[in-house]
């Protein structure tokens, strides 16, 4: 039977954002985080160690806030480039679960044990996913993505979950 | 016949606005509140006791500012976890039409005497209500949901706004 | 034949913006306004007496920084229950071209001249008006309007700016 | 063979940014710039002189923070009833990719050796542009619109770019 992975690896912007950035004439200022998405993940933390990745150097202070300080998780600044080998080389991608979104999570998505993109993701990335949300990031594709995590991985407690509420 | 419920209880976060949250570095500092809910309030609050819920304490003091000062309706802060008993307990759940939106809304809009949510709302709370509005939140699902009220239980008052307007 | 009407009322929210407000703790902040639209107010404004009204008092000076001081129209505000006799009496709906969106708009819609709808207005609305816009509001609607209404009363005028776009 | 053109002009509003303006009551404040398009610029910027254009004096700072400080392009103010002019004088239409969303944009769209369009630009402009992205403006056109000129004029280094990612 399939091993369970052990670590559920979240891009930020594009997945738990829209993607899009605010910017005014001192630069780059707000970003829009999605309804549904922190629900999800209590259901789901108890069963994977959940890392938050970003790409966003400028913006990292307003990702930090949302996912370090308001949500209690973990956020690592990883360049695209260097994401591939970090996650190989710290956790193996055989271990992972990874949400993402961008053009160059493309090879991340196809060998991580399981990869997960948005419905609006980039098309090079939905060709290399194993699971398309229904919603849009920052719409609940999260939230999509924990459910249909719990449903794969530990099907009795979703069955359960899902007759509770 | 219908006996007439006695509360409106409108979930705030995904029903008055769109669900999304706007960060800048400091924390969560927007939401986007939609067109035509106002009106639609206007409309049928002299039938109905209005009382607003919302689980954001972050944002406690955005929505505040909105239904409490702008609008002038109470405002609750009210955890989804203790939602249900809180409701049944003050109010029950018979005597209540609620608008939700969150996977965790599903119960009591089940349970309502009416449940209503906006197109865009989670699948598991649109699976579990009576009636979807044609808009989605933040684009007038609180205008849909008070024309649908008004027609149901006040039919003859809702022929003639029609005819007016 | 058809006589050109003399004025042009547009109302802001929900027409020249997405119809959204923006909330933080102090009150309502933000609005957004579209592309294009002040494109197409430029084509015609020689042709007709522009006029912009809103029935939205907190969000006054938002609108009047946009309309009056960065575009240099006039702003009236306006409210929806006064709308459809202080236009009749001070420029009688048979003079006037009509752009609106909301509920409390349909009467106007329906009495003036020529009443237009951008395509996201409330359905009720759109029941009553002439013309809807293949844009949404904040998206071009107003454009769409322009040229609408150039092709209708200034038709060679329309066929020399089409031809020299 | 196709001559390969040396410029690549991108209009900033509309197509960096979903084409909207932010105002409060000081003025013009935001704008969104979308997510993916400065990965695509990354991919081609070797192979074109790449110039950004926009006619927003109001939001002149707004767009240089992003495009000139963040990203690091060349940004000029160019009024749209200039625009065509001054690009052939300066760099000649058929040395030119442009990529523009807006009505003013059709006849450059049209005389450029390339012209792009993101979805949801203007139609005039879009029945004048060679190719339309599958995305909008502000949601992946400019990165849509790079791998679309990357594979028109360097096909090899298209081919060796997607077996990669």
């Amino acid at each position: 039977m399939n091993k369970i992975p052990k670590y559920l690896i979240i891009d930020v912007d594009g997945v738990m954002t829209t993607g899009q950035f605010f910017y005014d004439k001192t630069g780059k200022i707000m970003k829009i985080f999605g309804p549904h998405d922190n629900d999800g993940l209590k259901i789901i933390k108890k069963y994977f160690k959940i890392i938050f990745v970003t790409a966003d150097k400028l913006g990292f202070k307003i990702s930090k806030k949302r996912i370090v300080d308001d949500m209690g998780y973990k956020l690592k600044l990883l360049d695209e480039n260097k994401r591939f080998l970090f996650l190989e080389k710290n956790y193996q991608l055989k271990n992972i679960i990874y949400i993402g979104d961008g053009i160059y999570d493309s090879k991340i998505l196809s060998k991580a044990k399981l990869g997960i993109c948005p419905s609006n993701a980039r098309k090079e990335a939905i060709k290399a996913c194993d699971y398309v949300t229904p919603s849009e990031s920052g719409k609940g594709a999260v939230l999509d993505s924990c459910l249909f995590i719990l449903k794969k991985y530990y099907k009795k407690e979703y069955s359960s979950f899902i007759k509770n509420i």
